[in-house]
């Protein structure tokens, strides 16, 4: 028996802190995913810059949420799960959203205007793995839900095995076609971010698996 | 006198579980190493290709290892050593596991057929501090054997030391004599990859270090 | 009431072995910073060369304080904050030294000569962190000195986005200027290793804000 499970017929475990925190978390993930979405399948450039600079300004929105979680950590000795799994959900959940920015930020900087079908099809895998992540969170209030938790974080795993296919090969493609090395260089840091971004969705996943485990 | 002192004059440690897992987990990745040395030892472009290949399934294989440990850790309270020390130990060699593939599969992806004298080096390095990373492993099961153990982790940060400088003069050759942008891209990833392995198996000694200190 | 304050009643939390080891890591960190600083303005190449050899040299200074902080993690059950703080800030301390002597080495190895001001500004940021790091650092051995340790965080803070800032220009005027791929690589990298520097500043700053949280 654990600590915490010594402790939980003590103090009731406060949900009410860090649940609505995750919620907010992983939907502005993605709130975030939906616009890279948007703007990697506009043909307005305008359109576009606007939608890249919103995802930056989200990303400042997670940056908080995740610091306020970081701060109930320090204030409550009592949590819902393990400290270190809480520190490495947000933790995960706030990488997400750098990598999405950091591609966004990226196809802005260098002025990517020919948005490629590598691109679209792994923005559309991050923002499949952010909904199933959101789900997965907002279940996870329930701990009773381990069949559609597990079921969230399955399918997030095998959309992280999609996008390591897909970025794959636009990186061999890039290394066969494109003679012009600084293009190569713009696109296959583009691609990285966002096979990245799903990395980091498995890694939250992976966290929730490991927080089932321990609370069977 | 830790929670983990307390605890093993009630609860044997279960070393059953866990250090069968650490010994699959270090012979897979020695496994892995000859492959690569092999391969790029290799004349032969489809004898590479296959052992390119093998190194791929090989660290699926160890992927589920480390999902075993994690399990476990999950599972069990008492644990040989203080979980932090024993889910590191996982990561850090399934880090080598995943660096070793990386190499390989940049190789295979990139078509490089000129595997040159630094390749090979590094690679016959990752496969001496792999060795050195199966054998205290072996006698972590018994830290009586603390000799042994620090011995083969002073000998792996001595390797990864001469990966450093194998890597620096590597890079350094490139940006002298490498004139094509995208070739010189292709072999810095590989160069990379294949010293961050040395560096992951670092990090396995420094744990194993770690745990010696605290169970001296 | 957590482990470390029941346990504070019977046993001195022993700073006199951690302070001096966090202010001689922090101290080594403000010296490698000026050390760059006083390179990357210097126009004799042998002067640079030197300097950063020398910046070498401290980095392996840096790497034995390190150890010696993890090593008294091992030995000492009682410890003057939370074991996985103390493990987090000497590890962001020194992954600010890996970063200056990562872009000093970068600088000698790819023989850059044209050091130009996106250089000298980042490297005069990451001093800036620095003399912040180390006085927040002799601030924390008395914790009621929560304002000041605040201030220099919050300064850190400011500093990385300054940092991150000078970087997105001097990366997106690489893309626009450079037609070179092979110099746009290695400036790139450069920038990349300063920026950085100053992300593990932001680091170590959060992990000292948690310290301060959990013990106000």
């Amino acid at each position: 028996m654990s600590l915490n499970s010594i402790f939980q017929y003590f103090v009731p475990k406060d949900k009410k802190i860090f649940f609505p925190l995750f919620e907010q978390a992983s939907n502005n993930v993605v709130v975030m995913a939906t616009s890279l979405v948007d703007a990697v399948n506009s043909t307005n450039a305008g359109t576009r810059e606007e939608l890249y600079k919103h995802i930056d300004k989200l990303e400042n929105k997670g940056d908080e949420i995740t610091h306020q979680i970081y701060l109930e950590l320090g204030k409550n000795f009592i949590t819902p799960f393990d400290r270190e799994d809480i520190h490495a959900l947000a933790t995960a959940i706030d990488d997400v959203a750098d990598n999405i920015q950091g591609a966004a930020n990226r196809m802005l900087l260098y002025r990517i205007d020919d948005l490629n079908e590598h691109i679209r099809k792994l923005s559309e895998l991050i923002l499949q793995a952010s909904l199933d992540l959101e789900k997965a969170i907002r279940e996870l209030k329930d701990i009773r839900n381990v069949r559609a938790i597990a079921d969230s974080c399955i399918r997030i795993n095998s959309v992280e095995n999609q996008a390591d296919y897909v970025f794959d090969r636009a990186v061999a493609d890039l290394f066969l076609y494109e003679t012009d090395a600084i293009r190569l260089i713009k696109y296959k840091e583009i691609y990285a971010a966002l096979e990245t971004a799903t990395d980091r969705c498995e890694d939250a996943a992976n966290v929730m698996e490991s927080i089932l485990v321990k609370n069977a």
